[in-house]
């Protein structure tokens, strides 16, 4: 299996790097929400390659097409599938089975488990192409939240050893929020995108690749989403989060940084607000989860990405065909940095796990 | 919902910290193992409280009663219940409804999602006593995976700020495994374990708590366990320790310091291994997963574990009655670190994990 | 696997025969249900075995002990545990694996999937006994869908060759529930009742049993239950209905009638309520379900019940050791007739499938 | 929800009546094997409409493309797609919420459980076209199962007040099951089926509809398939069943013919074949399954079908808009008998429910 999540909200992406399209199933979808397409076309041009010296040099458009669940501009409620079709497809010289397994990928390890009948072309359904699903996915559940007053905001917290400053702990403004879905790079501070820019081309340059941090943000959650232990919210976040081709380390609230804490420094106060008669929290270590479940305050959580695999310096691999060690250099156009397009992914994670959370708790009629 | 996990293993935990007992149900566990009774015992003693001065005073014999899966001491591979009486009931002093809440516990969070009918004494479903049953179905998962070579150890990486060293590249001796086990805080550098003791007992004469890191890692795993996105071996891992209380970071491979790497350094080159003619990679920066799937190298997670919310130093907080500010002074025993308890729930976790993933490897039926 | 059940209301049973206890976890059942311990013994006690000539002479107590999910009488929102000991195990004369493998039993089939190493005693894990911890579930069940005006109502439309009336159109009074439920053999005839009891019991002086059919409907349920394909409100139902063992046909409305009808005959008109304003149908052959939804009229499901397969007369067989023919005699006490039992297990798997879909339904948010 | 089936085979459907195309993922098939793409069309051909004056006059090529899962013609373990394009939409005069309920139909249920944003038009996601992928998905499953030597057939036991009879015990040969997917109407006497034809149309031409009963068995599957309660091999063939538009009826073996027999008839005597040393039963009432498991005789299992609800007789119903009662005459052709189409449905879901238990099973690693 690969390609399944959710107990209440059920997604299936479905897809390979090199076929014909690549879409997804949501089953559980509330009904009744006008689908807003400029929206979701923003979303799916920032995870599109092609945008930038950044990113690959394919075009893809990435228009989605709904096949289901869609009746005039609104959701039914009703299983929802949507495909992208693959317009660039290059389908000329493979051969029938991988050989020269690229560190790093998943090459040797998807041969391993699909016998060798697996699709390896471009990396087949291990692709980050499968992330546009994704982030369609996402976008709808990030609209059906948005109404609910919750805003999901991701930016580049670093790239290589270039470092923008946290996010603030109010939710940015429209305008803010604006920019940074329209920076290649997200930053906050308009100087840390620059310098990861020139992080990211240097390297490039080189014919290799740099890795970096993401920081997301959560505002306007309820507290009670998640349970205790297996359906936690750190849970089914960390489980999305990690479906992300790239991260390798998710953390939430201070993360690693508790490691070095005494519990009078890492415990968040509880404290009624004055104004609205909510109980809330002076500080926000926790990340907005207690217990697993939300806590009212913000969400926050930190991804580590590692460096784009796909390098033009030569690398030492193995040839399955042979059973020989071999060098490998790879062609081809590839991200010297997959973090601008992780952003709008992660978001959508986010969007799903709380989504499902949501779901999840209102089924828990009283 | 709160208790469940696992599609192909499942496994549905229950009790809470003041009721008659805690248990386990595990449906879906191969049939024809023999159980060895002693090794399980010694998991459960690893994570019982009231062992030494770090951890509470609190004696909890933990003897699990199989209620149904075992016959003739061997798994029947039928569904397996087991349950742990708790003896020292203490439930004399709580009201109907929690008042004061804990600062980062689930006391409120849990109020708000259980509607206030939550069994609220002593963390009741949230309480550290559920990792007893974990254990328990975690050592019984370790003992099968043992049989088919697989051995998985974890240790404190660091306590506050004393640190011991990584684990080894190749799988620890016997006689280490011995040790590590039989420490109330496993370290490799014995050193260390000293040095964190002293961190711990300093923390608690101040009547306050730190945190740490814990490592893990698996040894003698095949490659091709997990599949791409959300059933990545990351995914399923992370959603089980991220289920462990006062987890808050989790790591696999070089984790954070991904972000930091260049391609090329961070890529693992594949290698034939001449005395086996198996493929390897040179380094093992990707702990052991590439594109989700195990690659056959050890398999290596840390996590970040919070400092114990439960401090003998006055909090501030509010009371729920009457929903106004107030002070909190938690009274009481209370563990000023968990990490030594939490690392036989994080290779318990794992293993169960391990389980799930090779049995729904063994699914996929050509 | 064998006991799990459920995407929104999980429910997991345990035990064997002649093991120590047989219990049910519930993992996703509404918090703050106050639990009526008169009506649960009653239902458990309508199952017991050894209430009167027809059913086996073993005498159970089944009396419910809450491990968790209980606090002050009512339920926590949080997985609930309940175990039912078993006060009279025999497992004295058994040997190591079954041998003898009883006709219409699951002796065989449960040899070869368990490879051997299954509890065999007594039916082992395919043992009715396993039937009152799904009482006990059902009856918690029952008792929330009371408490939103649906009732649940079973008989015996059938024994041998002695046929009962149909339940009627409109919800029996008080009155006669309580006369169904404290009849040993439910009927709405109480000469039917007698006549079946003779029928069982000239079976039982022959050495042999009887089967029959049970009627089974549910009144004050909303339109809107249950969803087209695979979560059909009779796809649910039927797939619980079924695991009740010795359910051979499970029927919904007309059933097999609808074979030899008409389209004009078989459709309900639909028709405003006057009194309520209320969408109605004016026939009710679909038993209260179109395209797998619920109208909110009465629904209504028939299953036949195989005669009991354990029977005093020599059966031929096999010998599993020997691996080769052999005549079987059935010792002990064993119900001729299993339909007084089957009556109390159907209604709690009715009240499953209705809960598990009543809190699909709550999940479905705007 | 309402579209997604299966635990270790997961499989989800999306589409409306009117919708641009139907579709289904597959997670979880097999690896390696190659698709005969003839049988594949086959399969759709025999579900799809026009065929005959007793099915609709619509044309559907019914052609699917796999977007994914596919490679060199082999399936490759991955997620596999396929959509069928629609290619007869006709959207024009449908308003923008339903009106005239058809009685019968989900046109009522489905606008209450879908708030009244369901595609109602032709059905919707009710809609019988929603049958194709799951023709589609259930042919790839029976032709693994073949490969593993199982052979699933079904014809029309009875349609109206005309009888076939019933299957064979031994599997029918080559011809005879070629020439019954060729037939319009698969009944194994050739006058029955022209008796049949005869009871449909004359029910036509009255504006009328009929219904009957599929039987249906499988030759050749392993004993061991299933587990007791709820992964009964009954439970998951009987949920795949009901979720076939117009199954109202499920019955295994003897079925409703178990009540009037008793035990010392009903129960099929083991017994050992002399020629293969094979445990095998010397009756098959119990259709092949004992305890919820298939015993390696044939599984036979019935189903009763509803007349078509679509009628051209003037009906009484209800407007939803103006909440009154109302006459409704459906215009528009309608299979006077969708029996013929439900046949192929029908060995899908016995291949799907089929190949779910056969993974099960090869994940019970021991």
């Amino acid at each position: 299996m690969s390609s399944s999540f959710g107990q209440w909200l059920k997604l299936s992406i479905f897809g390979q790097s090199h076929g014909p399209a690549v879409g997804v199933t949501l089953d559980g979808f509330p009904a009744g929400m006008a689908i807003d397409t400029e929206a979701l076309a923003l979303e799916l041009a920032r995870r599109a390659p092609g945008q930038n010296a950044m990113t690959t040099a394919r075009k893809e458009s990435d228009t989605p097409e709904f096949l289901s669940g869609v009746f005039n501009g609104r959701t039914t409620g009703q299983p929802l599938c949507a495909v992208i079709r693959s317009e660039h497809q290059r389908s000329g010289d493979y051969g029938d089975s991988v050989d020269l397994v690229r560190p790093g990928h998943a090459d040797y390890t998807g041969h391993v488990r699909y016998f060798g009948f697996e699709d390896f072309r471009g990396g087949g359904s291990f692709s980050g192409r499968l992330t546009a699903p994704i982030v369609l996915a996402g976008a709808l559940c990030a609209q059906w939240l948005r109404a609910q007053g919750v805003t999901i905001v991701s930016h580049a917290l670093s790239v290589a050893d270039v470092r923008d400053e946290v996010l603030p702990e109010a939710c940015p403004d429209g305008e803010t929020l604006r920019r940074l879905k329209a920076m290649p790079l997200p930053a906050l501070r308009p100087e840390a995108a620059d310098r990861m820019s020139e992080a990211i081309l240097a390297a490039k340059a080189e014919g290799d690749s740099v890795g970096g941090t993401v920081e997301l943000a959560a505002w306007g959650l309820p507290a009670g989403l998640g349970a205790p232990f297996f359906d936690s919210a750190e849970s089914v976040l960390s489980h999305l989060f990690f479906s992300i081709p790239g991260v390798k380390a998710v953390a939430f609230g201070d993360g690693f940084g508790f490691a070095a804490l005494r519990g009078s420094e890492a415990n968040d106060p509880f404290r009624m607000e004055p104004e609205t008669g909510r109980v809330v929290t002076a500080t926000n270590h926790s990340g907005g989860i207690n217990g697993g479940i939300t806590n009212g305050m913000p969400l926050r959580a930190t991804l580590a990405i590692r460096p784009t695999p796909s390098i033009a310096k030569p690398q030492q691999t193995v040839s399955l065909q042979r059973m020989e060690n071999a060098e490998l250099a790879i062609r081809g156009r590839h991200d010297p940095c997959i973090l601008p397009r992780v952003c709008p992914v992660a978001e959508a994670m986010c969007a799903i796990g709380l989504m499902e959370l949501w779901k999840e708790r209102a089924a828990c009629v009283k």
